[in-house]
């Protein structure tokens, strides 16, 4: 029997690949968790049908939502991540010298469980002591923590069930309080092909509360149209303004400092998502 | 009934779009030839069984493959399009006032007419009096006409069937010697998320052809991966040396030349691709 799983990624397109075989489902409290093996990207996560990540191609999601804030600001030492139970954005942090202490807000404790037992190379920063694991709403969670953070990186899943919260202007505006002076936020904001509207208007959003506002966009080949985008809001320090001679180095395999300010040059198409915005 | 149109892009992932109505469908003497109406992006260009290009992202591979070579080159006259049958290249070509003739070498008539009848916004440029049609084999054109072309890019299909020829040392030799003595090269070079093999060895052939050698990337969200590599050949002019400020602007939808320089910064993994050949 040949097993494929498929994500309709929009009501009319989707991306299908060959399942060896199923390792874990469940329904927890909050969503329906599968975990897949495929052929062509090893271990899947998947969340309400949707593609979390997976084995082959976690490494640019994780890198491209941690990187840009990281290395922008000067000496990062107060990091959250709301959402992001899989892990993978705190092991980016966890890579920064600076950092003293990365809370992980994620609303179901059934995704860090999971990605612990199958995504171990994911996971493997859970576990380092300057790692705080909060079962938590991150909404609740930046509304009761003021003034605390230097990064704050938004790794929510698609904007439908439990991380519709996570797309609304009243949040980012929590983020910003939660936010040191000089603080800076990541979130990630979906597909420039298929989310349009969301992007322009996160990106208006994010414009009304933070001084410095930025898009960049990585590849990742399992998610819908395979180009993701991430909006920065910033309080002082501008990812392109950084001396490119200043920016830490680690072993990363998408990530690099020549790639840091490259990011932000975006197609037209892209580009003109946020010009009724910028004028 | 719901019809879905899936693409193994590799044997073990694909694409999979809803299909309103199959509109042609033709066995061609190269190949099968097949238009489809699809929802998400509108009507759709397929080629032994392989998504070529549909209306609503055939901007991106258009403008790609002909943008950087042609406002590198300060004055291209004379430009060669090896495969591009739809026309797309050669509408983008066109849009430089110093082009005096444009040659289309497309192995196929049948995908020249499918285009022009199916694909007309793609096709338009087909009719303009600088275009010349060859309904010839792209390899034995380049070897009957040398020291001809300030341009030639190589838009093929993968490299199976028709196509196999098109990702050789000897064909690039060839493109090396029907170009004039400043001549440039593009060609497309796969994803380098399936096809790393295949980006390692063109890039090593062309970098023993031409002293300068570049690779850029675009996102293309219905070929395999959605990330998708063209390889430069220059014998003077590098794209990474021009002054922005020389660069020509037009009515695109994804380059502009703000984009011009920073589509060669790749991300490390592909980097890696390219290491042992640029030692």
């Amino acid at each position: 029997m040949e097993l494929w799983y498929t994500e309709k990624q929009t009501p009319h397109h989707g991306i299908t690949s060959k399942v060896k075989k199923s390792l874990h489902t469940e329904q927890t409290e909050f969503q329906q968790l599968d975990v897949l093996e495929t052929i062509q990207f090893g271990k899947m996560l998947v969340l309400d049908g949707m593609v979390m990540t997976t084995d082959v191609d976690e490494f640019v999601y994780h890198e491209m939502i941690t990187h840009i804030a990281m290395n922008t600001h000067p000496n990062p030492k107060q990091v959250l991540v709301i959402g992001g139970g899989d892990g993978g954005a705190i092991r980016e942090v966890l890579r920064y010298d600076s950092v003293e202490r990365a809370v992980l807000a994620e609303i179901d404790g059934k995704v860090v469980e999971a990605s612990k037992k199958y995504f171990p190379q994911i996971a493997a920063g859970l576990t380092d002591p300057r790692v705080e694991i909060q079962v938590v709403d991150g909404i609740q969670y930046v509304k009761e923590n003021k003034n605390r953070f230097d990064v704050i990186l938004v790794d929510s899943t698609e904007p439908v069930g439990p991380a519709v919260g996570l797309f609304e202007k009243s949040f980012y505006q929590s983020i910003a309080e939660s936010l040191n002076e000089d603080g800076i936020m990541v979130a990630q904001t979906e597909s420039p092909w298929f989310n349009r509207d969301l992007i322009s208007r996160v990106f208006q959003d994010i414009s009304s509360l933070f001084p410095i506002t930025r898009l960049y966009t990585a590849s990742i080949p399992t998610y819908p149209s395979g180009l993701w985008s991430f909006t920065v809001g910033s309080k002082k320090y501008d990812p392109l303004q950084v001396e490119e001679t200043n920016l830490k180095s680690f072993d990363t395999r998408y990530y690099h400092p020549g790639l840091h300010k490259s990011v932000f040059q975006l197609p037209r198409f892209v580009q003109e998502l946020l010009i009724s915005k910028e004028e």
